[in-house]
């Protein structure tokens, strides 16, 4: 543990463990921040930066100093989607395939991804951008944020992002999204649950850093275990769902964490985590 | 397409191409508009009704100038819900029976329909009624409208409006229209996703023609793909779904106005839709 | 019926039918309220206690006369969740799995039971006592209660509450909830689903009681059999659900009371329901 504290703070200081161009990544006293840095491209979901969030993301799984995961975004568009030119005619079928068999790899990423993943939205999320935010577990996002579906307008149908809006907002929200095309605004994302927190610009940092340090300070062990069977028991009617949550109880309450969670509620006391 | 355009014209000048006493439709530059117009009943859905209806959602669907379905209604009740002397006990059971599966075949003919099907609603959608408006892909209503399913009030409870509901709005809000069959506002519908949008009396038609030239604008076919994969992966599971989805959106790429929408995009043109 | 009447208010001036000392049980009127009354350990779910609510809710299924359930609660707290002594390492795994075995049960009984459950909550509904909440059929808030998933902060992630939840509100509230452990107000469990209606501390009993009524004057029968189906095809696809719930709806068309509801309707006169 020491260890991997010692080198994060070395990568504090180096800022970026990558020196990649499409995205940056610090880690941080247990949040790994991935940062696309290609604005120039509005941060597009070329399959390198979709390869590249898959790579930082899928990264050090079993080092316990991974807590939370936030995804973020350099310039005023967070992500405006695929690259088109991925998609082109010219590019071809195989091309076109390698493209959403990558996002769907990233989307498997982010739901296998032992720690939440925070999207942290300040600006525009487009397309496969949007979907990005909807699949992540939890998205903060700045009031001046919007988001979009806008594949309609150029011939193709946000049908993968509709996979992601579907789970997350009501009918009504997701088809005036894939019909219009038109951007709903941060009021409108958290209203309908496309985001889970909203707050300024000013605010922004405060509101992330916040939302890390009370994941952070979770049990690692616990957190995973339940945004394992969470994702696990939505597709499950719900009596199975519960059946099989029982025994993740169980299983969870005879973790080395769950033991010493209720042991410290007991005895009034802080719990000292392994996070195993 | 010529000929088409010119018929839309003709219709236009005829006002209905209907002569039914039950419906009127119009066609006007890809907007076909199915009036019920049957207020001394409150546009009741009888078996006639429902059929009228049927038949005018599946007509022309291999027709490219229909492009959005709006479902309209004369006078201050949307629609009653069905007709309940074809649910009474002297009708008998082969009547009752007819009720619903001419109903299921409504409700299958808006989900199957290449074309958003856009409920508008001005005053009070009951019972199927208010079940039309959840199955419709679309709703926009006036602020006076209300929305209900009071069916348990006369010991008929609204179970098959119920499962369009639950399917479109959260669990408390179907519960509570079910159990205490009271009506809900338009600011309710609204905020649990009934409707998708809802505005003042005076801008009624405004909105409603300005969502439906939004629909108009884009590529048919590429609009029926994507309400067809929308309606398929709500019923599986998300990798399910995610891998499905990008079998479609490379079909899509691959349709004539997939390729002519991303060579636009790329040549910084508008899109020439061919609608195939 | 007379003989249930006459019970019903030898019990009424008896107050409670049980001498228990963790519920207490009132019938008036069709209303059976079942409160939780161990204010001191918060209303914790202890095995106890969960096995009084089953036997409580599961009580008199077959009597015309119980109509809706109201699962109440003395004190600030609904009810604080399991009871962490019963989870801990000494009570051992078998007191572990029997804690969620009963907890199923108790969910399950919520579903099966006949009449609508309303869960009413002043102040604190935690863990598993926001799971009761979120899985009762309708629930009332005062608008000082506060709902909570905070087991994750004593290494117990809360994930059978979280099958309520997901099933309730959107996937942005539960993995909040989940993941951070902080509680959400009633504003916010009103706006999204978690709860069916909120109030004032004053109007509380107004609101329940107006709610109670509008069930009871309803027919029984045809209240529990749309109960029963509506948790049937929410794990349907859509259109098998239409067509279990038109065989359903013409079932409930030939019940006594489906019958009588319709004549009444045509006659234009209130119905005398038998609740068969």
């Amino acid at each position: 543990m020491l260890f991997r504290s010692a080198l994060t703070q070395l990568q504090r200081r180096l800022y970026s463990q990558h020196a990649s161009k499409l995205t940056n990544v610090t880690n941080n006293e247990g949040v790994k921040t991935i940062t696309m840095c290609n604005p120039k491209t509005g941060n597009c979901l070329s399959i390198p930066m979709m390869q590249e969030l898959i790579s930082n993301i899928s990264a050090e799984w079993e080092c316990k100093d991974l807590r939370v995961i936030v995804l973020a975004a350099e310039g005023k568009i967070f992500s405006s989607g695929h690259d088109l030119k991925e998609l082109s005619e010219e590019a071809g079928r195989e091309s076109q395939e390698k493209v959403f068999s990558v996002a769907s790899s990233l989307m498997r990423s982010i739901i296998e991804c032992p720690v939440p993943i925070i999207a942290a939205v300040n600006g525009y999320a487009v397309a496969s951008g949007c979907q990005l935010v909807a699949q992540c577990d939890l998205a903060v996002c700045t009031d001046i944020s919007k988001f979009s579906t806008p594949g309609v307008n150029v011939g193709i149908f946000c049908s993968t992002p509709g996979v992601a809006l579907a789970r997350s907002v009501p009918k009504a929200t997701t088809l005036k999204m894939l019909f219009t095309g038109k951007p709903i605004g941060a009021e409108e994302a958290v209203q309908t649950g496309l985001v889970s927190h909203c707050c300024s610009k000013e605010d922004f940092d405060k509101v992330l850093d916040e939302l890390c340090a009370d994941i952070v300070r979770k049990s690692r062990a616990v957190v995973e275990m339940g945004k394992r069977f969470y994702y696990k028991q939505i597709d499950q009617d719900i009596m199975t769902a519960y059946k099989n949550g029982g025994r993740v109880m169980v299983e969870n309450l005879n973790l080395a964490d769950g033991i010493e969670g209720v042991n410290s509620f007991v005895d009034k006391r802080k719990p000292k985590w392994t996070h195993s």
